[in-house]
């Protein structure tokens, strides 16, 4: 068995209208094509999109003081303002975005900075502050909840900060396990950088080509080998912060005592509490070993209990993720078995690295079988490790076929968690039905803890009304509402960013967002940190 | 290998000027009495101490019109002015508390409440708020850091806020593996709470019998079980806060990404944020199998580098901690052994419990011989293991004697361990030495992660000043100074309390401190909340 070097696997610039590296943008394979129109019913051809030479921006309003007081900080050329880097830094990567920048008129940031260092960066927001202009910080451009938005709220202008400039290895502790990167190293360069002394951070959410460990450790992210290896925020021992008010270097020892963690408060500050600069990173010995195995459940319930026993017991998986139904029947389908596909009950993937593969694997399986899970060997579990960072590839080529596609995600209890999905998919149902469209919905769990998981949806749908974005807020405020009427969490790995900002006083109390606007008062005093996302001044459920 | 019940393990109430239950009180074993002189020179019999009677307090500041508001929130019988009462709620239980406890003059609170619920806490709390009168929450009473110190700063008054009639299992979910107690619930409560669902908490520190799972939070207490389930913070899935200004409910769902999370706000508030009504655990069964095994190593360098590889290879272990020589030999010779003390090396003890229990033993066993360790079998583990949390009886023993002892704690990565301990160790020599006193130095690891441990020191010593409480505070302060200069943690479980709260602004920094400052001016504009602890106003190092 050998490994996937992902983090030796080059990819190009992002789309500027898509996700990512237009070589790999991806056609629907044909068993998909025909099972399109039996699943959604009548799929109309969107309106062609305009290409990012019609794209109309109104000019910059940086005046020429403010751009001599920029460029004094940063340097002349790391102070962009052409159309294009505005453009492609006007956002993030959620289908709403996407379906915005179909449009020839679109908003962007005043100008594009890229600071090269921590000093920089302070600087940056010293100026911009002084100045009245808003920052909003960029890693990897692929927020899929609104949190790059250009946001200028009551300010004179906005700019996006840049931060891919700090980048690279700055300390590597060989002994104690402990790394220290630029925020702005993207996930495949921090791979490579650890390859090369036989570690490996171990961090694969979706967007992990892209993604920067400053924005995962801005919005807890949490990836693929979360069971193995934990979330983001569990790898970060350390981060250096910028803010107006002033800097941060946290994280002085393991298991320190010392009141709050403070560390923590920067872990989910999606930007609007301080600028990370520097990210501090457990990491571990390269596995030599890989061991993957896919099963079969009878359905999903089966499946649940299944994973609730693995994450309860301990039993080591690296990776066990859990596919429902639907999303089985198309997995299928993709894999051109759309014969077999319908009956199949739910599918799931396990993965095993590191020491004691094999006993961890073997333990893991004895409880599977008990759950009513049958091994279904390699195969499906390599299609799935081979093509799991490809999904949003698929979104794009759906959305040019007229097919609307977006995800959502939350988490809840064990106790919780069949009910949070009939909540979500009643809702879901609800909603397309009141749009005159037809959705297919597919969830699975990729994430789970001792006492709960997470819930990703999957939502194709047809026949959505030319204004499928309005639409769309509409169905999503709906499922937020019934998340929380659940007990779910609002979310489990995108982050709150603009579009989950009304339903932050659902999740932690209007004490706690008091609490997040006193120490954002305390660090960015003018406020002109991401305004709007995260704790939005004025925010009004589904607008 | 059968389990001792801890939490079937009736204690009665503590000594007022003691570490706890009378009835366990311990003479010095005859080995450890013939090994003192010849460790620590001349022993000093101290004066006699005060009785409880001959205890003088100042009168209560509370007014009439103050107790009448009070008694109209709790009920009459729930405010208690009594000397005892004041007197039993005077502090802690470090040995600079015992010190002062031997004196007639004594600081106490002005009078202690007994509130029975949350909501009877938030009445407290604003009531207090409103008349200038400062709330000291009390749990267990077994803080080691000043954190129960009766101060008002710039108020009226003090009251001591005491929370165990919260106690008990307010909801069970074993689907989930989740229980929400009473924060005023002792461990040993809880655990046979749980024992009674098969289900256990697992959270051992050495003040487990007296401790309350609120004041664990309230501190991020760790327990000796720490490498198997966890410091406590770890447990945590949700807390309930009340707060002069506004109340808290947090921990909506595992692993959320609903920006920074708030929890872990309050897990090391230490009183001054809010005080912590409810606690919710993570749960699990009750392991039904018991390994444990005592180990050798050449010397505590090897030691170190064995309990590191175990930490980074995760092999399993539930506890496991190692003491360097001198603490090697001194727990020899109080088991009677002293003959073969002083070259034995580094002894060291694993503990296994729950599933696989032999494989996790064997596989650790393997990297521990690798290191240079052998086995030695189960007697010492187990000696361990029923003496666990006897040590600060020894210690009431040791002052009774007139041989000073007190212990402090950090934490590093594991590569500046040997370093950090050096420096400790040479500032405690030249600390007693400048005292005129002569000590003896031990040192233990008792918690280990994947990138560093902590470091726990005992120190005894003969010929102390009879002014000890003053020469110790200079000891001590440069100790800390010297903590910090070599990288550690200013605490590793024993959290900031008053003792440590001129060293937070090293620990976090001047804008960490400001941080948690401006979420204190949200939650207690007053102030009111445990003055001088975590964020003290004004606070001089040493003094």
């Amino acid at each position: 068995m050998t490994r996937d070097m992902v983090s030796a696997d080059p990819v190009g610039p992002p789309r500027w209208n898509g996700w990512g590296d237009p070589d790999r943008a991806v056609t629907l394979p044909g068993a998909v094509r025909v099972l399109l129109p039996v699943l959604l019913g009548r799929i109309r051809r969107p309106a062609p999109a305009a290409t990012l030479a019609e794209v109309r921006l109104a000019p910059s309003r940086l005046t020429p003081a403010d751009l001599d007081a920029l460029r004094s900080v940063v340097g002349a050329e790391a102070v962009d303002t052409t159309d294009e880097a505005r453009i492609r830094h006007a956002g993030g990567r959620s289908t709403m975005d996407l379906l915005r920048r179909r449009h020839p008129e679109q908003a962007a940031p005043d100008a594009v900075l890229r600071p090269a260092d921590h000093d920089q960066v302070a600087a940056c927001l010293r100026s911009a502050a002084q100045r009245g202009v808003a920052v909003v910080p960029y890693g990897g451009g692929t927020s899929v909840v609104g949190g790059l938005d250009p946001e200028r709220r009551a300010h004179r202008a906005v700019v996006s900060l840049d931060l891919r400039r700090l980048s690279g290895l700055i300390a590597l502790d060989e002994v104690s396990g402990e790394a220290v990167f630029g925020a702005g190293t993207a996930g495949p360069e921090a791979e490579a950088l650890l390859a090369a002394h036989g570690l490996e951070l171990g961090h694969y959410p979706q967007s992990f080509r892209y993604a920067t460990l400053g924005g995962f450790a801005a919005t807890r992210s949490s990836g693929q080998n979360s069971a193995g290896y934990g979330r983001f925020e569990t790898m970060v021992t350390g981060l250096r912060v910028a803010a107006p008010g002033g800097d941060l270097d946290l994280g002085r020892a393991p298991g320190s005592a010392a009141g709050p963690d403070l560390l923590r408060l920067f872990l989910g500050s999606e930007g609007a509490l301080g600028v990370i600069t520097e990210v501090r990173v457990r990491v571990h010995s390269r596995p030599s070993e890989r061991i993957v195995e896919a099963w079969r459940f009878p359905n999903f319930t089966a499946g649940v209990d299944a994973l609730r026993r693995v994450a309860q017991q301990g039993t080591g998986a690296t990776v066990i993720r859990l596919s429902d139904e639907s999303e089985t029947a198309v997995s299928l389908a993709q894999m051109g078995r759309i014969g077999r596909a319908l009956s199949r009950g739910a599918s799931a993937v396990t993965v095993f690295e590191g020491a004691d593969a094999a006993g961890r694997r073997e333990r893991t399986a004895a409880v599977l079988r008990v759950a009513g899970g049958t091994s279904a060997g390699e195969h499906d579990a390599d299609d799935w490790l081979r093509s799991r960072f490809d999904g949003p590839y698929l979104r794009d080529a759906l959305l040019d076929a007229g097919v609307f596609c977006e995800t959502l995600e939350t988490a809840a209890n064990w106790s919780r968690l069949h009910a949070l999905r009939g909540a979500v998919d009643q809702t879901l149902r609800r909603g397309f039905a009141d749009a005159g469209a037809r959705p297919y919905i597919m969830c699975h769990i990729s994430h789970i803890y001792p006492t709960g998981a997470s819930l990703y949806f999957t939502v194709l749908a047809g026949g959505m009304p030319a204004d499928a974005l309005t639409a769309w807020l509409r169905i999503k405020a709906a499922v937020n509402d019934a998340i929380i009427a659940a007990n779910g969490t609002i979310t489990h790995h995108h982050a709150i960013g603009r579009d989950h900002a009304p339903w932050l006083a659902d999740e932690i109390g209007e004490t706690g967002v008091r609490i997040l606007a006193a120490v954002k008062r305390e660090l960015d005093p003018n406020g002109i940190l991401n305004p709007g996302a995260l704790v939005a001044a004025v925010s009004q459920k589904g607008s």
